[in-house]
């Protein structure tokens, strides 16, 4: 059955990218390895270790959709029109891009709420999970009870400040499963089950 | 060699505490299991899992001096004059209490900063190592350059808001290796070197 699962890379005291939006760190393990994995882009080629490269091949073959919010729309710029997941993308947001200059583009910009997307990402992935990559998203998922896992790709560094990959909730503690452990090099991929 | 390890319990959104210094979330993981572990004090025997119970005997036998800050000290009440650990205890802070009922106790009150405090505590543990258990020692350390390892007790909660294990550091990034991993009941236990 579809689920929706929040996935970013985090580092150890919970930051998304540093405070200037650099993902440098986060990122880093995404080149730290022999294993080329091709994407639906050519700009973005993952070389990694075997074991990441296993994570990303299972979320490459079992995402059917994502669904992300406006300040990530905005600077990917919409990742030039093709997420590199290759996949339908809803962006949560209260105004359509008026200068969008890819229309014809698997986009779908969703004014009327998360439920919202979440029930259209759902629709266009079928029997593949929803993947949610924006953390005011996943925090408004979690708020909702949306959310049935979170795979957090946690990369040993402490960035001392930055964009939380949760922020504060409002409803909290949420709690987690504990996890299944994927050791990658310069990540540890951890995978819970949000208990309801 | 004798090490400086920073240990402590941590949500996964890095917290090792709610915003009302509550650890019944974080803590949690100590009474989970089946296996007893008794420690130098009567008020404190964790129940754990088997795995988890090995973390901690390896603690027990090779953490022979803890420092804190003057927080933590003041929460617990100085652990009544006897912290679980058993070990000779090192408080930065920086006035001495005046009304400390322990004087006899194993602790000693370091008010000439972190260095003085790693140096003492170095001293007291010989050639065990010296955990610190404190986030704002935590942070000085690692500012400082005086820790050689993070060992982190990640437990599958989003608390939301609260403490942070590791705060805003004067030098950051700060980069560690992949962790050892061992996975408890409701905790995860990674070790990271710190990459100096």
């Amino acid at each position: 059955m579809s689920e929706v699962i929040a996935n970013m890379s985090m580092s150890l005291d919970g930051f998304i990218a540093d405070a200037n939006d650099g993902i440098e760190h986060v990122f880093g393990w995404y080149g730290s390895g022999d294993v080329t994995v091709p994407t639906a882009v050519e700009w973005a080629t993952f070389r990694v270790s075997e074991a990441s490269a296993g994570v990303i091949r299972h979320g490459q073959a079992t995402i059917g959709a994502l669904i992300g919010g406006r300040r990530l729309f905005d600077l990917t710029g919409g990742w030039g029109g093709t997420h590199p997941m290759g996949v339908p993308v809803f962006i949560v947001t209260h105004t359509e891009p008026t200068d969008w200059p890819h229309p014809d583009a698997p986009f779908t910009f969703v004014t009327d709420g998360i439920e919202s997307a979440v029930a259209q990402a759902k629709a266009a992935a079928g029997d593949r999970n929803v993947a949610v990559a924006s953390p005011t998203i996943v925090r408004q998922c979690l708020d909702a009870g949306l959310l049935d896992a979170v795979q957090v790709d946690l990369v040993p560094v402490v960035l001392g400040k930055g964009i939380p990959f949760f922020g504060e909730l409002a409803k909290s503690p949420v709690r987690l499963s504990d996890p299944t452990i994927v050791q990658g090099e310069g990540v540890t991929h951890l995978t819970y089950r949000v208990q309801r």
